[in-house]
């Protein structure tokens, strides 16, 4: 406990691997209360500074993305909603982006394993150095916030589900309200999987993958109809990358994922021919930076969606 | 031709239904042309200021979507690019939003007809009235930019393709460039469908429909690869909606357009839970302001799909 702030610390010793419900809570708060999460990468700290692309295929898959917690949140009862304002984020200054074998929207195109490693400034945040290539703007959040299921057993941590979990969305950064269903006794929220940034889609399967600490402040609304999550943001959100605008492509055509995959392999396409970047750089790098827009998807049978790769990063 | 500024005007008498490389083209320019399109709007005028909803279901399907052109641009020929500027757009100030059964995302949930009619500063652009609900920030654009398809034979104007058409990509707008890959000697040139706003998806299948004149400038790239359309905007995208925020709504699943029905819905149940909407007066204001965004794609099974609810129409 920080006594000038009034902040509990859940170390990130208190973490666990996938959704289970019957994992024992590591503290109980009470609505109201603020806690800071020490969150370890997505790797549970395999990748190091001295680490290099013959790693990649070495990942222990049974230790992926560790999740700090469970806290349980008293008077917190199935029905109602878990509100969680994230308050702060406290990066680690290394993170690292890799294309994974076999993950990814683009598994098929990119069979070999990459890797990049960051080394930004963690105080001022300054956009942080692709190799020589690019400067890509930051935004530190928690790709991973969730409660546990309804549904006994243990489940992966990997997919997203109704009570939050992987969601990997951008936007749940310092600032952001989370509204997540509560389906448990307690609720049993952990948090983990913090990127330092990423864009909408994270397309190669991975974003900066990095090590941080995030506050959040922790209320509840009782008999609440919540389906799905929800967030709501203060300000606008892509600020930190939109100065310079896009340079967006398209695919279009009668299934959104096959126009997802058309729209970023014509951005690599683009980056490979203009930027002069190996194709499988382009690819993490359209990752971290880069937002999956569905421009329209009306025009029946050709659905249009976009990929934004914003010019910022080789301002 | 207007002699002060060089601009041949395209007037809408001009226009065509569909896309057919044998159409004559309307006229003959050289590349570095500035041309503007007087385009109608996608009823073809059949909206005006005393239609009501019972007009919609009479809505002349074989004249929607007129599109002003075709261009034939000199020397343009299969395997080259056309790059056209979008330089301005002078709207009529009248514009109409449509719940037409049997079209939209959610067209199995919205059966009825529904219409707003929108009456805008043409000159300020300030943001329109939706009822006493909200206010609307708008960005003109054309939603239909296109090239004759090299396939003979006439197309329906209403899904996009490689070459363009009905695109309904919102950042078409003032200052953004478009490149489209010809397909045909001339490149043939159209455009129509103009909206005054839309959000990303155009979710209930209309935007704020509205005619307007385009000015744009026409350059030839020779020989170069596009294998879709792609734009490249000079500034960030959503300025003039981001102010203050969103309020956004997840749908996860395994079917990326399952996900962005059950993410615009939840929008819609809270539109009407809080904000005292009818349920298609929601689903229309979406349409026009809201936009859905892919926040991950890859932690398989389940897709994030957010539909992002601009909080400044409530200002």
């Amino acid at each position: 406990m920080c006594q000038n702030c009034l902040v509990k610390t859940i170390h990130s010793v208190n973490s666990h691997f996938g959704w289970d419900n019957s994992i024992e809570p590591t503290a109980r708060v009470a609505p109201g209360a603020m806690l800071e999460f020490c969150c370890r990468d997505s790797s549970n700290g395999f990748f190091t500074p001295q680490s290099t692309v013959s790693d990649v295929t070495k990942v222990p898959f049974d230790t992926i993305n560790p999740v700090t917690g469970p806290i349980f949140v008293e008077g917190a009862e199935p029905g109602d909603v878990l509100k969680i304002t994230l308050d702060s984020f406290k990066p680690s200054g290394f993170g690292w982006t890799a294309n994974i074998p076999g993950f990814g929207l683009l598994a098929d195109q990119f069979t070999d394993p990459a890797l990049v490693l960051w080394h930004y400034d963690k105080v001022a945040l300054s956009p942080a150095a692709f190799s020589d290539f690019a400067k890509v703007p930051l935004k530190p959040f928690a790709g991973t916030i969730g409660l546990a299921p309804a549904l006994a057993g243990l489940h992966s941590v990997v997919p997203p589900r109704r009570v939050g979990g992987n969601l990997d969305i951008r936007d749940l950064s310092a600032g952001t309200t989370l509204y997540l269903p509560v389906e448990v006794s307690g609720a049993l929220l952990s948090i983990g999987d913090t990127h330092a940034a990423q864009g909408d889609g994270e397309v190669c399967g991975t974003a900066i993958e990095s090590a941080m600490d995030v506050v959040v402040k922790l209320d509840l609304i009782k008999n609440a109809p919540l389906a799905t999550p929800r967030f709501s943001t203060p300000g606008p959100v892509t600020r930190h990358l939109d100065g310079a605008g896009y340079e967006a492509f398209t695919g279009i055509g009668p299934d959104l994922m096959q126009a997802a995959r058309q729209a970023v392999s014509n951005t690599i396409d683009w980056l490979c021919r203009e930027h002069h970047m190996p194709a499988e750089q382009a690819y993490m790098l359209c990752s971290v930076c880069g937002d999956l827009r569905i421009s329209e998807i009306v025009d029946l049978p050709n659905w249009v969606v976009s990929f934004y790769f914003p010019k910022i990063v080789f301002a």
